[in-house]
């Protein structure tokens, strides 16, 4: 049994262990993946998810705990639940990269010791919404996948392919091989305007942790070093809206072809 | 006397309160804008802020309490604060609209009711690094400038003009009678592409709601509707990020002039 569980930012990376995903919508996609073995489902009797339709095919599928108010709150306190929590454990990430030879217009996103949760959660959403085809981590100084990524990714782990990888240059360098493009967020002397870079093909995007960026290992695999030129006083920008104008930035370029 | 007023998201709009602000370069922004009554800079002893040189100008001009580290985080227990917090107080925000007449280039971002404080300081900061000239604000139905929406804004407040306005609409009508043109972003059928907007010139750039997106009344005033389309099975982007995207899409566009 578990009891308000969210925040755990200590939670260690949690392939196979029991999870829970709140909110309609990151429960149907958990749902309709078929990537996961369902334990539970808890849903709140009279709340927002209980009036859907979806949920009454679900009742034959899956068990289904219907809580009163006093139940529901009791075990699940914090966040937004629209009235349903789903209980599952199955497998968050790989460790091995795919193939990817004869694919074209692939892209991945290497996030290099991202340590903020809400950073890392934001960033699995947006690079769903931008068509990214996997995200890579490295094992160690990464944020670790807990609840609280779940839970900010708002369901788009289910969809997004995730890889944590014991050692990310390497695997940089597995892409590269593979006839990847690799390019990276920092600023520097030498780097291009974001804008001015080609992302069409098979292309990785490396972005760095919040305090230090990408590490000089990693920044050694780089073809291309981009930059996103600030114009505030004062201000930097986070690493997930700079994840956003690079993306869409790709796709601005892709719609173009 | 406060304690611990962090994440007090029932604050009330906070012109003429006192607030604190946490962080090396939040606290320099702040004591070098001359906006802002600085009541008291407490400064952790050996801490991160202590062995900075600039540090030391400011003991002539401000109080400065250094504490030990006992006293310093029984007063700030919550957040990362580089062993230097600001207290201070003055106005965070206007509540009329400056006049525009002879300008170019110029960009408001309008928030129609984004409530979640997070999103609010997200979006003031990545607007200060993508050159917005200021943001405007509904008084009701919208995040109340609160100290977690500072923390998140990482010292952009500073900087970034913030109008709060009675009426949204009018304030719209009044830029709009100042030559601006006036962009929603909502995904509705005669949405062109976010990137096939001109952002050139005198614009007003519209964002809605995370639930509900742009009321009607507002909407009424576009000139213009942009949408980002979803690559991703499931997800919706985060008003944060979608704001990232179509600013740096404008700076992309002005660099391009």
């Amino acid at each position: 049994m578990y009891f308000n569980i969210d925040c755990s930012n200590h939670m260690k990376n949690s392939n196979n262990k029991n999870l829970i995903c709140k909110g309609i919508n990151s429960a149907f996609a958990l749902l309709e993946s078929n990537r996961f073995n369902i334990i539970n489902i808890y849903v709140l009797i009279g709340g927002r998810a209980d009036k859907e339709n979806r949920l009454k095919d679900l009742k034959n599928k899956y068990s289904v705990s219907h809580l009163n108010k006093d139940q529901f709150y009791r075990k699940f306190s914090k966040g937004r639940t629209q009235g349903i929590v789903v209980e599952f454990s199955g497998k968050l990430f790989e460790n091995i990269l795919p193939d990817f030879n004869d694919a074209s217009d692939v892209c991945f996103l290497a996030l290099d010791q991202v340590e903020d949760p809400q950073n890392f959660g934001q960033i699995i959403r947006t690079a769903d919404c931008a068509g990214v085809d996997g995200i890579i981590f490295p094992q160690h100084n990464s944020a670790p996948i807990t609840q609280t990524v779940l839970q900010v990714s708002q369901g788009a782990f289910v969809n997004m392919p995730l890889y944590q990888l014991t050692n990310l240059s390497q695997g940089i360098n597995e892409l590269k091989d593979n006839g990847f493009w690799i390019i990276g967020l920092e600023n520097s002397i030498d780097s291009k305007l974001w804008h001015e870079v080609d992302y069409s093909g098979k292309t990785v995007i490396v972005v760095g942790s919040e305090g230090r960026g990408i590490r000089q290992k990693t920044m050694n695999n780089c073809d291309f070093k981009a930059t996103i030129p600030m114009r505030g006083k004062t201000s930097s920008l986070n690493v997930s809206a700079a994840v956003s104008a690079i993306l869409f930035e790709r796709q601005r370029q892709l719609n173009k072809e």
